[in-house]
């Protein structure tokens, strides 16, 4: 029998803990190591972290060098931060020791957007040690690029993409609620949305991006705009409690001009409860071309799940890929990994 | 600038022609030879063939192995048959001259599933010569597997999966219709089935097992039905009349067993004018598991459309993958094809 694919979690918040009790549950996959920066979580067992009523005989440590040293893990995956600058140091002491990668950072679906430079450091780092880095998640990663990406396939030409992601907010906590401004008045939103701390959505640039290369697009320009969806009815979750006439969410719109024509238009209204005011969530895409396409996923795929889901399924691929820095599509078809791991496995194992 | 990428078209029917006129569409691409059987067409020029009103001084050819040899292209795409038995020895020729094969051939979207002994020879030869072969098509090729697959990505676990896609028959031509028993009675109808003449959709099984093969789930057995469409109502084509009581199409299914679990169920029931008895076509693809997913796509993709993209639109991907015999769920993700094709072939192209 094979040797098995040993992981290395890199973050322990909500992705990263649901990314561990998923990997305990895949076979062939062992977790060999756990790093975390809370202070209060150090030294504790990853067990406990995971909830999982056992010990796992994983101490969490706070040194990812340290970690990846001593365990050597096939993968590490990474759920620590959205921005290609902040994660780039932990992914390039990965790569030093030979670990793939798989990050769940928005801006690494498609980091030469953003950061063109760390880009080309980290495809140089990862070919020299024989590793391979993939960003992927729910969106950025799959729903409003991948997917779409995916679908032009059957189609002779395209003239314009318009998708949108119409999900729930409600599970999420404070944090993800103050980048949507959910709670604020509308006057308060646009302040906040002009200074810079009401951001709504991560990765549109990165998806518009994304697409545009696999279509062989060239986009002269990508608008943003992030509008305050002004709730009609009190709306109320454990942590926010939104009065009529105030935030109950964020309407962020991405489009991606090619001259004057918007070629590719991503709208993700992200609000708490939306079935308050019969907003129907759900996937769209609509391809206009030969032929056109109008695809309908509803309710939404939940994006905490998903973009688990993604992270452990994409595991293999990463592993059998060439080395060096690879986004989304240019991996093979991800699929739900129902069997052990290790039959997926080819020959040319990379460390 | 690279050179052009060269193509063969082997066959020249209603897929054949379509795929070609839209190779001569995309820059970068070049049509360097065309293969058809029919006798009346020996010598003709392309261009008539493909009714553009000008010639391109290609001179339709009877030998295959005479074209490959002499115009040795990158790739011969094949539209010229259904089974691995009756394709096998033109992919063959191809492979012997180190073209790359993609292959519409049903079967080929799959071919260890039916034919696991020329699949091996298959492989082994396109690896000697430094080839690829693929199959591909609209379905099977893309909407009840490859999509299916691409969907569970998302899936932390799957446990059923069921799949149709409602189409319209009205478009083609005496062959189809006679093969989906489109104008008989019901009892003909039966009588047919049994006997197979009425065969209904081909690509059945493949589809499973390239799913199967994808998610790791083992397939205890597959069960094929084919139905009459009775239609209450008079239905009209420019090749068969339908009488109200007669049959309007065959609704196909297959069911993949785990045990006596139906894990995968693909319903294709294929009719002329299905709105007339208000029947709204579409490709709806539900999975059961964490999460579930509801897709649907409406009208259904078109058939002819999609399956001539596809074939055009992975050329890429066939020229820069590993040599060998793949499928589908094997290459990065099919995308419309909207640039000079040299942009996208890496820099170990194979010839």
């Amino acid at each position: 029998m094979k040797e098995t694919v040993s992981v290395v979690l890199l973050g322990t918040g909500h992705m990263g803990t649901g990314i561990g009790r998923l990997v305990l549950e895949k076979q062939g996959l062992e977790l060999v190591g756990a790093v975390g920066r809370r202070k209060e979580r150090a030294g504790k067992d990853l067990g406990e972290i995971l909830g999982l009523g056992k010990n796992l005989n994983i101490r969490l440590s706070a040194d990812l060098d340290d970690v990846v040293k001593q365990r050597r893990p096939d993968v590490v995956i990474q759920c620590t931060g959205s921005r290609v600058t902040d994660v780039y140091p932990e992914i390039q002491t990965a790569l030093c020791y030979g670990a793939n990668v798989i990050s769940i950072a928005e801006e690494m679906s498609y980091p030469s957007y953003g950061s063109p430079e760390l880009a080309e450091k980290m495809h140089a780092l990862a070919v020299k040690h024989g590793a391979t880095v993939l960003g992927t998640g729910i969106n950025p990663g799959f729903i409003l690029d991948y997917l779409i990406i995916t679908l032009t396939g059957v189609c002779m030409t395209v003239d314009t993409i318009t998708a949108s992601r119409i999900n729930d907010l409600s599970p999420y906590g404070p944090s993800v609620l103050q980048t949507q401004g959910v709670g604020l008045t509308p006057e308060e939103f646009k302040r906040r949305v002009r200074e810079g701390s009401v951001k709504g959505h991560f990765g549109f640039p990165e998806s518009i991006s994304m697409i545009a290369r696999s279509l062989g697009w060239k986009i002269d320009r990508i608008e943003q705009s992030r509008k305050p969806i002004v709730s009609k009815v009190r709306r109320q979750t454990p942590v926010v409690t939104i009065e009529p006439g105030h935030v109950a969410g964020c309407e962020h719109v991405a489009i991606g001009y090619i001259g004057d024509k918007p070629a590719v238009t991503l709208i993700h209204p992200q609000q708490v409860h939306p079935h308050l005011e019969d907003v129907q969530t759900g996937d769209h895409i609509r391809i206009r071309g030969i032929p056109d396409i109008n695809f309908s996923n509803s309710p939404e795929i939940p994006g905490g799940i998903g973009t688990i889901a993604l992270a452990v399924n994409m595991i293999p691929h990463v592993i059998n890929a060439s080395p060096g820095l690879v986004t989304m599509a240019d991996l093979p078809a991800p699929a739900a990994l129902l069997e052990d791991i290790r039959n997926r496995i080819g020959k040319e194992r990379k460390r």
